[in-house]
This record gives C-alpha cells, sequence and structure tokens, in this order.
C-alpha cells in the first residue's frame, strides 16, 4: 500500500524540528518513504489531500488505564479514598474479560478520534487489551499493574509472561510489554524485587506509579525514611529503563534522581488536577534534561483521553505555576505529547516523529474552522486553539485508522451496543 | 414560530437545579413555553429529535474582547509586557471598523459552535461589534473601553452614548451596554468620575478589569496606599452594580469587598494561566457567596473562545489549588459557565437557565460520541468529558442559529475570504 500525503504543513518534530509548508508525504506500507518533494516513480494507491491542514506525529499517551472507559463519571468530586475504595475497586472486581475488551475498544475508537496514535497502559485483563490493539490498529505498550507483599502463588507473573510471549511484537510490531509493579504503597520490597527478576527474564522495561499524592510520598518517608523515588533507587529499579507516572511531589533530590538514573517521566496535567493531587514541577525536571511525556490517565479520573487537553495543560498550567509566559513554550508542548511519549515508551526508534526510515504514525488536523482561524502560526495554534475533534485522518503503521472524521476500523455502533449489554447489571 | 425540542435529558439550572429525562421542551417564538410533557394543542413548525443528547442553557461568556480573534497565535509565549508592547497593540492601532466587525463575525462564528449564547464585551469600535451580534442572532453586553487621565476632548465618551442611543435593548433585545473604565492602572481618578457620570446619565452598570496580575496590585498599591479593589470602593465604583475580570490576585479584605458590594467576578481561567497571570481564588469567592461567572478572554490570550475549556478548568484548576477532590463540583462549574454569567452581565431575569417563561437561549450536545460513553453521570459527562464541538444546536432568542453542527445566520467561507483580504498587510 501506497499513501500520498500532498500539500501538507508538517510539523515533523525531527531533532531540529523542521516545518514545512506545502510539502508532500510518501507512505510505503509501514514506513515513511520521503517527505517533501514527491519521488519520482511514486505510484500512490490512495492520495490525500491536505490543504488546509497541519499533518504531525501522532500523539502518544504515555499513562493510562484503557479498560476504565466503563467508569467514567460512574463517581466524581467525592474525596480520593472513598471514590476508590467505595466506588472503582468494587467495580473492578467485578469487571470480567469482555468488561476489559470493551471497555478498551471504546478508548481506543477515543483515542483514535482524538489523534492518539500510541499509549502506554497499566491495567489487569492485559491479553483482552492487546487483543483490542491488534483489532483496531493502534499501537501499544501493555503492562500488567502488579500489587502485592509475596510472589508466591501470584498469578500475575504468569499473566505477564503469557502476554509477552502471546503478543510481544505481534501485530505487526505494534505491541510491546512492561514490567508494571504498581506503586511502592501497595508493592512490598519483595514484591519489587520479584518484578524486577521478571523484567530481567523477559528484558523489558518498567512502568510505575511514583510520587502522585502528598500523602503518599509522606506515608513512604515515614515507613522508609525515604521519598517514594529515594527507596526505588535504593532497591535497583532505576538500572532498568524506566517510566514513572505522575511524579507530582517531588524534592529537589528526587528530581536529581530522576535525571541521573534516565528515568523518564509521564506526567498527567488533568488527572492531576481533577483527583486534586497537585501541580507537578515540569518547569524543573525540563530543566534537568529530563524525558517528560504526557499522558491522559483512566477516563474514571480525568474524564477522556484527549492528549490534546494534556498537551495545552502542560504548557498553560505551568506558565502560571511559574507566573512566566515563556515557560513550557508550544514547540516543548509538542514535543511532550509525541517524541517525548515515544522515548518514554522506548519506541522512538520507531515513532514520535516523521522522519523518512519511520514508521508512518501520523495524524491531520483540519484547520478549517473558526477556532483556527487566522492562520499565524500553525505551532501555537495546535497547542492554544486546536480540539482532538479536530483531528480527521489517523495514520498508525501506515493505515488508515481514520478517514474523514470517519473510524475504519472500529465498529463504534457495534461496540456500544455491547456495552449496554455487559454493563447491564454492572453498577 | 414554535419549536418542539423532544426526547431530551435537561439539565435546566433553575433555582432548584432540576434534571429531566427524555422530556420535552415547547419554544414560541422567543420564549420557552413549557418544560416535561408536550402541551396540547401545541403545533410545532420545527421539531427537533434530542435522543441521546442533553440540552442545557448556552454558555454564558462573561469576559472577552471579540475582535482580537485577529491576533489569534499572532505572538505567544512572550514575556507579557514585550507581548503588548511590541505585538499586540501596534497591531490594534492599525485595525480599522472592518477588522473590528470582521474579527467579531469570527469569534461569533466560534462561540456559536462551541454552545456560547451570551457574551460580555470590553473593545474599541463598538457598534462594529453590535452590526455582528445583530447579524449573527447572538446575545451580547457590550461595552466601550476606556483609558486615559482626562475626559475633556475623550471622544469615546460619545462612542459610548452613540452606541447606547443605537444599539441598546436593540436586535430584538439581544444587545445591552456597560460602562468599562478599562482598569486601574490605565485610568485616573478623574477619568473614572467621569465614566461614573456617564454611567448614572445612561443608567448602565460597570465593567472592569480589577487585579489580574501581581505587578497590578504591587503598583497601585505603591501609588494610592491601597489594592485595586479597595481603590475602586473608594471612589465609589460599586454603587454600580459591577462585572469585575480577572481578579486573581485578591486579599481577604478584597474579598470581603467584593462580597459586601455584591460585585460579581469573571473568573478567566485560561487566561489567567496562558498569561502567566496565577491562580484566582475561586473557593474562597464562592465560600463568601459571591456570583463568580466564566469568561474566555479575547482570542489572543487564551487562544480560543471555548467555554467548555474554561468551566472544565474552573472545575479541575481549584480542585488541585485545595488539593481537594470536592471543590468547585460538577454542577457548580455549569452554574458558573451559566446562570451565574446571566446575572453578572444582568440578564438572568431572560436567560441563563431553562425555564417557563424565559428566553429560549439553549444548546444540544450531542452525546453519540466515544468520550461520552456510557452515560452514568449527565453532569459529570458535561463538565469533565464534553467537548465545545460536541455542541449539535444552538438556540438564542427561540431562533435556531446551529443546526446539526451547522451555523444557519453566518457565511464563514465569506467571512474567511474577507479575513484573507483585509489582513493582508496587516501583520
Amino acid at each position: 500500500m501506497k499513501i500520498l500525503i500532498k500539500n501538507a504543513s508538517i510539523i515533523t518534530m525531527s531533532k531540529d524540528r523542521e516545518i514545512f509548508q506545502n510539502a508532500n508525504i510518501g507512505i510505503e506500507n509501514t514506513t515513511i518513504k520521503f517527505i517533501g518533494d514527491i519521488e519520482e516513480g511514486f505510484n500512490p494507491d490512495k492520495i490525500i489531500d491536505s490543504k488546509d491542514k497541519v499533518v504531525m506525529p501522532g500523539m502518544n499517551n504515555s499513562h493510562t488505564h484503557i479498560p476504565m472507559s466503563l467508569l467514567r463519571n460512574y463517581a466524581d468530586d467525592l474525596p480520593l479514598f472513598q471514590w476508590l475504595s467505595k466506588k472503582i475497586w468494587p467495580i473492578e472486581d467485578r469487571f470480567t474479560s469482555e468488561h476489559v475488551y470493551l471497555g478498551s475498544m471504546l478508548s481506543i475508537a477515543e483515542m483514535i478520534k482524538g489523534g492518539t496514535t500510541a499509549f502506554c497502559d497499566m491495567y489487569f485483563g492485559v491479553e483482552e487489551i492487546a487483543r483490542a490493539v491488534d483489532e483496531t490498529g493502534i499501537r501499544a505498550a501493555i503492562s500488567r499493574g502488579m500489587m502485592g507483599e509475596d510472589s508466591t502463588n501470584d498469578s500475575t507473573f504468569s499473566e505477564v509472561r503469557s502476554l509477552y510471549r502471546n503478543y510481544y511484537g505481534a501485530a505487526e510490531g505494534r505491541i510491546t510489554v512492561m514490567a508494571a509493579p504498581h506503586a511502592p504503597y501497595t508493592c512490598s520490597d519483595k514484591y519489587i524485587h520479584s518484578i524486577m527478576n521478571l523484567a530481567d527474564e523477559l528484558n523489558i522495561p518498567m512502568h510505575m506509579h511514583l510520587s502522585e499524592t502528598r500523602e503518599e510520598v509522606k506515608e513512604c518517608l515515614e515507613k522508609y525514611g525515604k521519598s517514594p523515588i529515594e527507596h526505588m533507587e535504593e532497591l535497583g529499579l532505576f538500572r532498568f529503563k524506566t517510566l514513572a507516572a505522575h511524579c507530582v511531589h517531588l524534592s529537589d533530590k528526587d528530581i536529581d534522581i530522576i535525571a541521573k538514573n534516565k528515568v523518564s517521566v509521564a506526567n498527567n496535567p488533568g488527572s492531576n488536577l481533577k483527583l486534586g493531587s497537585g501541580f507537578a514541577p515540569v518547569k524543573k525536571l525540563l530543566d534537568k534534561g529530563i524525558n517528560v511525556a504526557l499522558g491522559t490517565d483512566g477516563a474514571a479520573s480525568n474524564n477522556n483521553q484527549n492528549m490534546f487537553e494534556e498537551m495545552n495543560l502542560a504548557s498553560i498550567l505551568n506558565k502560571a505555576l511559574c507566573e512566566d509566559t515563556t515557560v513550557v513554550p508550544a514547540i516543548k508542548a509538542i514535543e511532550m505529547a509525541t517524541i517525548n511519549g515515544a522515548k518514554a515508551m522506548g519506541l522512538d526508534e520507531n515513532t514520535g516523529s516523521i522522519e523518512v526510515g519511520k514508521k508512518a504514525d501520523l495524524i491531520i488536523v483540519d484547520f478549517n474552522k473558526p477556532h483556527l482561524y487566522p492562520r499565524l502560526d500553525i505551532v501555537s495554534s495546535i497547542v492554544y486553539s486546536a480540539q482532538a475533534s479536530d483531528v480527521s485522518h489517523v495514520i498508525v503503521n501506515g493505515k488508515v485508522l481514520l478517514e474523514n472524521y470517519e473510524l475504519k476500523t472500529i465498529d463504534f455502533e457495534r461496540i456500544i451496543h455491547s456495552v449496554d449489554k455487559v454493563t447491564k447489571n454492572l453498577y
């Protein structure tokens, strides 16, 4: 399959952040073949005219729990622990694999419509998530969230092995696997050591919630005399390539540890605001050269999977925190949402920017809207004015998943019909 | 003209915040005739089926500068004063009445598409704004921003009188007029006294920027030994019904003054973040019973006119500031965006809620989207999940301005063609 995107303004997010005007992109099978002039002899099967549109890398949602779409708007505005213990966990206990699969399909439909081409997930029932990824054509790094005291008789370890065996590199290479100790407050040291052994065995990177709330940090200090970041460094977690989700409450020492160990941070501004967790010190992290990516977190705590919102928040929130308009400029926010996300998931050799030889993971944003006019600066427009709903086309691995706003690999009506059926007695 | 909206879920925002399921709304000419069961003998000219949709009052954007859409994304990420003095003001100096009119049309197109039914504006060239309001069918409270030392030979006073004479109560009653001393740092005390005389003469309320930045408050304290709020109270401004825009940097004493004088506050979270101004103490204001409304500010400082974003921010931002998920619950955020906005503009007898006898100013939100599924709580869904782009229908004063996502009173292609022409040598 050969696709030609023509007449496009292109935000490449290549190393030198090159921007093209009125240029072309050629895609052959899964890969970007050329950018700029049309290569001689290139005979496209499909032509997408992108006049009045902007082409950019797809959003990389670096931290979410996609089956939680079934819990969207189920319980809001409650104190955090009451929300989790009385509302969220009891329902999750009743989730079957069908719930996990359908919740995943619903979130993937939302993500594709909103321009997300890859995501990093932590949940249970992970082979159902992988099945949804396989079917829909999106890209994902999947992890099984693990919590416990003792790994003896813990079946989640075999779940991770099974996921790895059945799905690592599957779906034309669109699926990878990570190891995921859930959080310092839900895993004993012994248990984390078992997960590190597993990660060694499978040679996979780490994905963990760290320092999300003030309470978590306080309790960790009380229990171990160390912050969650310090404690994980001591346990040796950071000898693995690690993606740390949230990182809201950090000391300067924590930030130094993150920088020194080249840990990637998944900043989730929408979730951190909605759950009253606070404000991550994004400027300090960026100033230390840390790879800060963006995530939506699950739909129970956001309540959507909208990376355009996260990108906008990452920029404007940090300007207000620093009372400085120059903090997180627009191009930096796009970087966080695209190439930094790919790095955080360990996928940046293949995706996160529009470059010859990389996989064709890209989106087209339709600027023919009142709020995207006039077109004085397309980078500013994407971050400060555009909406997820402006995405008209999504291509992942060279395959068109959204065309003229229409999902090509998901039968949305069928999904919501099935969701209605399986959730009848759930809530 | 009689319109029947049927099969609707309705968030009325009436005093008891009544919510209807599977109900009907009858509109006769400009007015809501019934809610609930269809009145016997009601013979509609138009029926809008709202299955899978939510009907709610339109958004009331309580502070903006709509012609500034022409400056959208023209200059971002710059230090505030450099941005204003080197970028924004020089262009505004070159604005003709045609620029003001076309910028207004562009913003009104955006506002209608995003579910805004009324707005409160402060700018110059105000009769051009009024002309755009008249033509498009939206509702507005318009004010001429006034700055100066001495009112002698200041033509803006006659501009306000002319606006009042030509447009107050015009466009089927959709236009009202306010007096607008721009800010304490741009108006001398003497000048503000002249504006108060004008407001007495015309019997119109006040609209003023107050305490937007830390710098403004500091300078006011240095110059007058008083905060902007204290200073305005002393000048007697608050004997007029007043809408104070921004109110970011407030002392507890300021908040008491605002409460005592029943001043309405236009909170502009998006602009305050983007311009690095800071975080308004919304919870404290609400706790004192102050009427807090929401605004977008102009498109040069936001960079859109999207009230769904402001409503979402007003809720989640204040949860994070207070580290408390129960702060600004969803229904309160809708209140701020709708009925409180109407109160702030002095329009709440006619609009801001869906009630029999009020003007039919309402919007229909299309829930047939992945991010609005499942439908467990429509109030939460509107605030935490919905987007401005989910608005499918907008009715103002009983007239359909948006139908199935299509603008009915604005030829968008013609507007952008004209914008292209008049902005050719502007930037």
